[in-house]
């Protein structure tokens, strides 16, 4: 059986799971929880020496770390369904909105960074707070400007069928609100989203869904 | 003519000037100045709503945003030589690597990352220097964990061939000499960097060998 490795609250993780609940895999979960530190243990490390989460355990103990690679190989060893369109500029657009999230929003406001800030910076908790939603606003201003106006979006972020961008886009929009950033710009994404929200591969990966929750 | 919007000392648009050379491909480049602030212009954000660069735009004006999106559209479109591996969890373990550098080391120490330190959390030059050394050692420690250990591995991140992680790896490489990281601790990721830098593809790449340096 497949083993994801991952925490309730980690959105790379929560990416994962919904990518698995698409295509209807099964899969077991430990957790490794990232508030103890329990990343950076031995047995952690060993899988994945970034001491991250996810890291996705297949049958034969082979190893894959990084929420995108993740889903790109879940996408070419189980076609269906897809989650890219067929189309190579379609692919590199829903791939683009994907890293929009994964390479510019999420890395800035991740635990291991906001402990940074408030421990190595001594940064204040309104500075931090600043800080989170700061890169929000920058990341989801362009992909609402972007989805917008795309012809190409649809109930999901490209076209009728949900996708890597929408995978991504998700886990974002919760950890927004949990941050209680103001979410009132960007109209589109929260269409999107709150579609998504009705299906049961999302509804089966939110963070208040998984055994390690608190 | 495919036309690249970059800037010379950009790690992402650095990272598309290898793809396009390893492919063989012609291109044109216009420079976006970074540090003037044109990624703001409004001609620059029609394209890129997210403000950065790079953006290929093709001959029929479409737009690809995101370097790795631009790097893996140019491997489907252009399918020789490839960037990554013919096996799927080949492929996935390419793209992690890729992925460790581009979502966990070059957004922390991106020049707008820098200038919000210095600019709205008031962090002075000894302190930001701390901060973008600290991101590169977190990754490059885990990165050389894996290629030195990886049976995979060879004269490049993986095989004897370049990859999307080579892509990767030497634009931050390139980063962490200009910010005197110490990469003595880093002996497998310095053979690569430096066997990839024999390479024309990669030396036409380099930001000194571009139209708009300084």
């Amino acid at each position: 059986m497949t083993t994801l490795y991952g925490y309730f609250r980690s959105s790379a993780a929560y990416r994962v799971r919904i990518a698995l609940n698409l295509k209807g895999l099964d899969y077991d979960q430990v957790p490794i929880n990232l508030v103890n530190g329990e990343q950076r243990g031995g047995d952690h490390l060993a899988r994945n020496p970034q001491g991250m989460v996810p890291s996705l355990v297949l049958d034969d103990g082979s190893v894959v770390n990084q929420s995108l690679a993740i889903c790109e190989y879940l996408d070419e060893v189980y076609p269906e369904p897809a989650l890219l369109p067929a189309d190579a500029l379609a692919r590199a657009q829903v791939r683009a909105l994907a890293q929009l999230v994964a390479c510019e929003v999420h890395p800035l406001n991740n635990l291991r960074v906001l402990k940074y800030l408030v421990g190595e910076l001594g940064v204040d908790e309104g500075a931090k707070l600043a800080w989170y939603r700061h890169w929000i606003a920058e990341g989801f201003t362009a992909m609402e400007a972007t989805l917008s106006t795309d012809p190409s979006s649809g109930d999901f972020c490209h076209g009728d069928t949900p996708t890597l961008a929408d995978i991504c886009l998700v886990p974002q929009v919760y950890n927004a609100e949990r941050f209680e950033c103001d979410l009132s710009a960007y109209p589109t994404l929260q269409r999107i989203a709150a579609h998504c929200r009705t299906l049961p591969a999302f509804q089966k990966a939110a963070p208040e869904a998984q055994p390690d929750a608190s």
